[in-house]
């Protein structure tokens, strides 16, 4: 099981494809850059689903939905969106198919063409504020806080399976203010939602802070960033929450009257994460065993594998298992029986251990004779045989344990993988080894478009919550005047 | 409020537009036939996911997730399928838009050709045919059932929403089995899932049955439906359920090994509802005031509206309705307080009738004195003053109530309009003023044909547990023998 895929150490790259692909998540589909998620992976995205919406709802947000095809012309509306989205996307242009009239299949019907062409959303700030436009007048109609989960499109040229993809899975939240300060507000609740999501929920340490300029979304004046460190040194972006000033009110003209009865321009704010979500905690917590699941997101949080040679030793122990499986499940968590009676133990342990189960109980005769059973760690690959009294309260604190154990260790390795540096020679050697590299920065587009040429490397964000970055310095690179210390790295 | 309604007797399909947009459902977007589902909406379809989903998975199903894309060459290998769905379609040619040369916004760029043209889902047994190939190889390896809750695009010339749109929301079941009986008894299951859903959570007294040859699914050897009657006496299908037999396994070669170690082709079932099943949902309850809610669908189950008209009687009726909402939310009901300063209390009654909430309740300081409640009912539009001793529990039972209620009353609707007809002269009559009819079929698609040209109805099912149709006859229009009574409507 575990000798089908390459060891991280080996090529990590290569140990992450094998890892998606062994542990069926995900494979290539059939259409260049679309994946299919299969039910193992599709199930743990349910599970960060289902978390992200209850906190979403505890703040106000609530579900709509918008169409997946955007006019040609409502790209054009948003200067600074079009050049950021509007380029490589899948764009229809026709509405109907023909019989081949030489009787080869189908054809695009010539005659359907439409007459403006439509995009499938890559993102949906201009359907949605042209849509808030018949929504708002008064600013007794503001705040508007929905979300849409939904798929999208980017036509990309180099895919990986949930890191990359043509079209991908996604909640894309669009929030509509009275005031500026209402809508910066909400910009960092929702950073700060996503943060607690991938601490808490995904045992993901994250970075909260600010993107430089160069790096925000096409169309908002500041964007907000969780950035979480893998297990190669590398930085993967987690989620965004952006501030969009009146951009888009302005492109698809949405004003209010205020409270004074006069006109003004509505504010707004747009936040997600995707499916590259999956990504990173595959990323973050796998080990050259397989996955490594935090018990919040895993679909079986605990395998029970009988072990026995004769028909009533099995009959024997799985009366027990079920027993046991009962007294977990009315504790609310999720139980597997392998049963399988066509497979050896042996298999059974690796291939769970694949799947990252958190937890697995092995029972046989003599633990049936003791009372005993055998409890297995997926995140520290211990063991030890345990008392069946009180078995519920125990794996039920257990599941705690690993939960943050599993955040404690990522911590830990993002701990020793950060550090401050002040010379520039020092700064190209590290950076390439894998490391967040804490720097002084001028401020200029000029001088990190520089260093991400020389290096690869690029200012992952501003941290406001994790380090504390604020002092005089001079910049890493062009030994001009710095504020404060930014957090460098190459990344996903 | 209800004003702004079209009245039932006046215009049907009026007024189900009306209510649609006056109730804050759905709206028309920028993109011609695609629909905006607004929040509330939204939270109806969301409340009809959940309740689906966990009966999904009550039997066995997974969900995945497949892409949007199908590539144009999918649609040729199944001859029917491509003659049903292939044709009103969106087709995506190109990857790219590039700035105009002449400066006038952005163009496709015709370097971006595809090679291949691909296609918008408009159902996805193709693509999904084509992946479980790599799935199956042995008998061990079935049956296979997943479903996936997605968006698809099918070409509609005349739109309504919800009832028919360009793009539309659904969940889409597809299995695979290794016999014939196995995938038999699935479309058989899940046409049962879908009218326990309807009748239990919907309140939708459906028919189940068999759909005739000419209204089968492209591809299906055998589609199940459930059959709803509206308030106009028109037919609505609600759902279907599909027996495919190995024709997409042949069409996608997918065989395996069976125990005895031959190869044999996989048989297959598909089945799904959609957001039609919202339109279905209004025109089955709604009145000329707005929206009847079933209790197991309504967003908000219980508004309590305060009456007061100083501020310290609003203080203590609201003090006063937090507490009756608390022990609400403790029995598991969903409670809004509507504490709007700004509105009068009728102005409210009207607007929550509109949404359909199933109970209101107002208090004022009298009521406050007395110990009481205004209890409305909006099933029945009848109010009753109540005790707040014990409100908790009758407000639990009411709601039970009412949602058996509408369920009864549609029943009886439907009751009242299915008759049986053996007389080619009345069938034409009544089936214009909205009857169910019971009639004699030879069974041949030219008699069926013939019946919808002269009067536009069709067979709507043949039906399994609704009627007692089994019965030697003649066919009510070519006279020729039959052996059981199917069900002809006008449908939407």
């Amino acid at each position: 099981m575990a000798d089908q895929i390459t060891k991280r150490a080996e090529n990590y790259s290569q140990w992450y494809n094998d890892l998606v692909v062994k542990a069926d998540l995900a494979e290539q589909s059939a259409v260049r850059g679309c994946m299919v998620i299969k039910p193992y992976g599709y199930a743990i995205w349910e599970k960060m689903q289902r978390v992200l919406d209850d906190k979403f709802k505890a703040v106000g947000v609530q579900n709509a939905y918008f169409p997946l095809f955007i006019p040609k012309s409502f790209f054009s509306r948003e200067a600074e969106h079009v050049a950021g989205f509007a380029k490589e996307c899948a764009v229809v242009t026709h509405h109907r198919l023909m019989n081949d009239p030489d009787g080869r299949g189908v054809v695009v019907d010539p005659s359907a063409r439409l007459e403006e062409e439509l995009i499938v959303r890559p993102t949906s700030e201009t359907i949605i504020w042209n849509t808030y436009k018949n929504w708002i007048t008064s600013w007794r109609d503001l705040p508007i806080l929905c979300n849409q989960w939904c798929n999208v499109v980017r036509w990309e040229m180099r895919t990986r399976l949930f890191l990359r993809t043509a079209e991908f899975l996604w909640q894309e939240g669009h929030t509509a203010h009275a005031t500026r300060e209402e809508a910066v507000e909400e910009a960092t609740r929702m950073v700060n939602v996503y943060a607690d999501f991938a601490r808490g929920t995904m045992a993901l340490p994250v970075i909260i802070g600010h993107k430089s300029p160069n790096e925000r979304f096409a169309g908002a004046l500041d964007t907000l960033t969780i950035e979480a460190m893998m297990q190669d040194g590398k930085a993967l972006q987690a989620g965004t929450s952006h501030f969009l000033g009146q951009n888009f009110a302005k492109s698809f003209d949405v004003q209010f009257t205020n409270k004074e009865g006069q006109l003004e321009y509505v504010w707004a704010t747009s936040w997600g994460v995707s499916t590259r979500l999956m990504g990173a905690l595959i990323m973050a917590h796998g080990d050259d065993n397989g996955l490594v699941l935090p018990p919040a997101l895993a679909p079986i949080q605990i395998v029970m594998v009988p072990i026995f040679r004769k028909p009533e030793e099995q009959a024997a122990v799985l009366e027990k298992m079920h027993q046991v499986k009962q007294e977990l499940e009315a504790l609310g968590h999720t139980v597997r029986i392998d049963d399988r009676d066509t497979l050896r133990p042996g298999f059974k342990f690796a291939e769970w251990e694949l799947k990252g189960v958190p937890v697995r109980l092995a029972m046989g005769p003599r633990d049936l004779e003791n009372g005993t059973v055998e409890v297995a760690r997926r995140d520290t690959l211990t063991k030890e045989t345990m008392s069946l009294d009180g078995i519920g309260a125990h794996i039920h604190g257990l599941l705690e344990d690993i939960q943050a154990n599993i955040y404690r260790k990522a911590f830990d390795w993002r701990e020793a993988n950060v550090e401050k540096c002040d010379s520039w020679e020092e700064f190209k050697e590290k950076i390439q080894t894998g490391k967040f590299l804490l720097c002084h920065w001028d401020g200029t587009a000029e001088t990190e478009q520089k260093i991400k040429d020389e290096t690869k490397a690029t200012i992952r964000c501003i941290p406001v919550d994790s380090f504390v970055c604020e002092e005089e310095g001079v910049d890493i690179y062009s030994g001009k005047p710095s504020r404060q210390r930014v957090v460098f790295a190459i990344s996903y």
